[in-house]
């Protein structure tokens, strides 16, 4: 009688945490070199009423901001705010030379249209790279701010060495901050991957996981890939989130480090990308704004 | 011995001429409803230079126009018309009130910046629903004119009652006229389509097309699509376009006919649906305007 053991994780980790920390260390320089030319960038954010998560990641995005040298300018309204007092705000931040890049911190107030709120920020400054104006450059080719948790997926990506061009890519979830950007990015010439786009109505999931290289699960569906879905030598990221009784836990069950090639969990994965490249479209702004002197 | 006949061509027609005439009569009644209003739509082309191809493309709009009882604003320009002159006149349609879409004629003269004049259409009047605002509010999911080419393909497969839910769609081509949006409408929620976009990188497109509920060809690669990469049964859209010195041909062997389902052919197929689906986004920001007064 033979016993088994629990076959070993035997993925390599895609380490957002390492990857983010080594960027935010190349942008304090470049926000070094920037504040030296008297450009030094900075970060607008405009919090609406007292959510402890939003404050919490409102404030997480300030000390990334502290970090690399990026000015931080927060404006906080009270609950009662009007949609009015919020494109305000925007406004003042838009117009505010020191603030090249800004962020409107959600979910606002049932009262208040996000839709006019974000489309009122200058895209130019638009630090998410989610203002239709910039997604739409992103459809067209155009240079533009790209939403930060798609950017992030290919950064990684691309500091793992993972090849892109001709790759079979399979995205689960065609929301709008990570399925519907990441498919646009990823099909573009510099990208150059094949891309299905899965979701809730996709027959057989498992069939499109099974002849992926690589999987980004974005569907906030706990346990939706699993490891006898994953071919070996596939790259798994993980994007989804689900709060559960037992915490916050991803998409991908834990068996897949058994089978994928290489791994980015949540957490620990793509999340600290996410920060990381909010911080690069801030500087990349300011950048930008030097060039066009 | 037995001789073997040619296999017929067995696919049903998706007949875009039909179709598109159908819609035309459609909207005729709807534009006499406008006029009664006193809300008549009208078109306004800007074409500049004497190339024939666009002088016949921007008539055949204009006859369009006229079958259907929509206003007709022309606009032409020399061939030594400058930048400025085209802003001008798109601004001048953008504010006419009886101008309720416009397009300008592709291709511009080389020294005229085609982004930044496509970007000055007011997106509310943008007929071809290509301004960037437009393409961006597709990816978000606000209502916005949508490209006229994937949305005559997606209206021709509805007419014919092809299922797009869950359906696995398999798009070669990622352009910025018909595959990238494509791809967006058919992941919308109320298309929800399982959709692989396709191209040049593309390791085996073959196996692509032979897992496909619905294939639409919009490479510009002459018979990329074979007979024997269809599986029976599939749905198949010639939308590519290959001068030769035969003549016109499309992305679909001729014998596709003979495996596919349903074929829409180039020409005969795509194309008038695009200028229908053009008349369309006309009629339908004239409604936009009555509803809003």
């Amino acid at each position: 009688m033979t016993i088994h053991a629990d076959r070993p994780a035997t993925a390599h980790l895609l380490d957002g945490r390492g990857t983010a920390r080594m960027i935010r260390a190349e942008l304090r320089e470049r926000v070094a070199r920037l504040t030296a030319q008297g450009a030094r960038p900075g970060l607008g954010t405009v919090l609406v009423g007292s959510d402890p998560g939003s404050a919490t990641y409102v404030a997480s995005k300030h000390r990334d901001c502290e970090e690399i040298g990026i000015r931080s300018l927060r404006v906080e309204l009270s609950e009662t705010a009007t949609e009015r007092d919020v494109l305000a705000a925007v406004a003042e931040l838009n117009s505010e030379p020191a603030c090249t890049g800004l962020i409107v911190q959600l979910p606002l107030p049932a009262t208040i249209d996000r839709g006019v709120v974000l489309e009122s920020i200058d895209p130019e400054k638009d630090a998410d790279g989610l203002h239709p104006t910039n997604l739409g450059r992103l459809v067209i080719g155009t240079p533009a701010p790209l939403p930060c948790t798609p950017r992030g997926i290919v950064e990684l990506l691309r500091r793992y060495c993972v090849p892109l061009t001709g790759a079979d890519v399979v995205i689960i979830g065609c929301g709008v901050t990570v399925g519907r950007p990441l498919g646009l990015i990823l099909t573009r010439h510099t990208e150059s991957a094949t891309v299905t786009m899965c979701h809730e109505e996709t027959r057989d999931i498992s069939a499109h996981i099974g002849r992926a290289d690589i999987v980004v699960a974005a569907a906030g569906a706990a346990a939706l890939v699993r490891a006898h879905d994953v071919m070996p030598g596939t790259v798994v990221l993980d994007v989804g989130i689900t709060r559960t009784e037992a915490g916050i836990v991803g998409d991908v069950s834990a068996d897949v480090a058994n089978t994928a090639s290489m791994l980015a969990p949540m957490p620990g994965g793509v999340g600290p990308m996410t920060r990381a490249m909010l911080m690069t479209n801030v500087v990349e702004a300011a950048e930008r704004s030097v060039a066009a002197r």
